[in-house]
């Protein structure tokens, strides 16, 4: 993706090379591959891709294609780059061992920030990738909504199996593997799903596709049987809390904040709010811009994050309701799966 | 799983503590979880599991569960650990960095090896739960090929949807993507499965089931419509050579010795070889032992390795054999699905 504009950001800083080491999901953003090994060396004015046999090797634009040789430690160990940059986020403790060895007189940079500073504001043709793997995903649902029988769908690993195949046959990937969460379960954000039955209560359901390494990530709930007042007044306020800080999402206003708003906004269910409001989606489904307070990153044009806020009742259920939007002049919503309680 | 043996070692080498950090299979491998995110903290006489409030906060043997604290490297801060050991091929760079703020006085060793040999050698245990992968993973290829049509399997993804199916619906998840290759795709060992049309000719797949952490990994190749004699040829000669490295698994034997011999068996073939013939396998489906001629591993009872001859002719098709195995008194096949070529 941003290729000229990383190398000129490296030739201001006077960053010779910087080495980039399997697995680092930079590597995927430069050369748009997902290689099960490579190795990827940028400089101020080339890239080179060093991938093994096992992997085919595409012709990439700007970037050139090169199979390991046994002895690519000194092919590189003669030169005279003064500054190397490294991926201090990503980069093993031992593989940074490994190049301080290889280059001896380099003085060691992080360039993580600036990746993911490059990476937080899509280009269009990011843009239109998340965009197409979101409607993959709302078509998901909306097909499993259509389908979804008691009968069909017996266990948690049924309704996520239903919304991979759909993916896949979509022709996209998984964004991480499918939370399908029934009953109690429900209450563990991170459930992982399992072949257990499934129960009447809220069936919680958090997934996503990846078209063309682009991810998105959305949650949706449903309800099997008979509901009671509380529960749907849970999942009325809830929905209410996204609603409000989707809207409040406005130019240069501090992630955080709008937290602030999601909670505020749960009124008395707040204190079961136990996450982040959400996270950066790109390449990787959990990216910049971060939530985090420590950060104060501000909504800027082309932002692609989410927004989900989520309650959890330990040991009886939980809610959550997400999209990925994209910020232009406004919050876009790009997962457009109705939001309404699906009641089974 | 040896958790007490790592505490002797601690003790031994007058190791305080040992900080093992998301995402480290080593913390799989100690708590028999894969939490979302979590710190374990192993002194010679306690651990201590950190967890984050999205993941479930389970009772373990010999490890307290705690919930991160806001403040957790305050706590930490104070105390008089001298050496402190850590795992630098997970660990990042910057995790790293982090860790010498917090111990500015430690000593920091690696104990990534004495990880890696401990988890080499299975316990019964973890015997039993590779046993059960393999059994599952050879289970869903049986099933592949008696359901097999040209009609109900259209596509690469096809196959490979039916494996994870059926693994799943086994209680068990993926030890990775199925590799699903068709026609000239399979000439690329680590062809990434996609939506693309299966083809006459061979059909690759690499595959494996992870029964409570543990992990398969199997290849077998089928054959669509009708076969010539040099691709006939070509299956039997790495047949061969996949069965004599097999019986050539012997005790002390170094693992590099054992790719010589599928190496020569493979005559004419050879240079179409172009990987190593395997690798260990358990709570990672790639760990310890490594066949690498540097590292000049032997042979050891309980070792868990696959063998996996292939031959690859670029732009046509490729062929691999794989099998899990496990050594006693000699190599056991644990993945024990047929090998003679499955013609559709």
């Amino acid at each position: 993706m941003k290729l000229k504009s990383f190398q000129q950001y490296l030739k201001q800083q006077n960053v010779g090379l910087v080495f980039l080491v399997h697995p680092d999901s930079n590597i995927t953003y430069f050369t748009q591959m997902k290689p099960s090994y490579a190795h990827l060396l940028i400089t101020p004015g080339s890239a080179e891709l060093q991938l093994t046999k096992l992997d085919q090797h595409p012709k990439l634009k700007n970037i050139s294609v090169k199979t390991f040789q046994k002895k690519w430690d000194k092919e590189l160990g003669d030169n005279k780059i003064k500054k190397l940059g490294i991926n201090k986020s990503s980069l093993t403790a031992s593989y940074f061992e490994k190049l301080k060895k290889i280059f001896p007189r380099a003085e060691f940079v992080d360039v993580s920030s600036q990746l993911d500073f490059l990476r937080s504001q899509k280009t269009e043709e990011e843009a239109k990738k998340i965009s197409k793997a979101c409607r993959i995903t709302t078509d998901a649902f909306n097909n499993l909504v259509e389908n979804f029988s008691t009968k069909s769908f017996k266990t948690e690993q049924d309704a996520a199996f239903f919304l991979e195949k759909f993916i896949k046959d979509s022709g996209a990937e998984l964004a991480f593997p499918t939370i399908s969460a029934s009953g109690k379960n429900s209450s563990v954000p991170h459930h992982q799903t399992s072949n257990s039955k499934l129960r009447k209560g809220f069936l919680q359901l958090d997934f996503g596709a990846c078209y063309q390494n682009y991810c998105s990530d959305m949650s949706r709930v449903l309800h099997l049987g008979a509901m009671g007042k509380q529960e749907k007044e849970k999942y009325e306020i809830l929905l209410n809390s996204q609603q409000k800080a989707t809207r409040e999402a406005l130019l240069n206003k501090q992630f955080h904040e709008l937290d602030k708003v999601a909670r505020k906004n749960l009124g008395k269910y707040s204190s079961y709010f136990i996450h982040s409001l959400g996270h950066g989606v790109g390449v990787d489904v959990h990216e910049q811009p971060s939530f985090s307070p420590e950060l104060q990153n501000t909504i800027k044009k082309n932002h692609v994050f989410t927004i989900e806020p989520g309650i959890y009742f330990p040991g009886k259920y939980g809610l959550r309701i997400e999209d990925t939007l994209i910020f232009d002049k406004r919050a876009k919503i790009l997962t457009k799966a109705g939001k309404e309680l699906v009641k089974i």
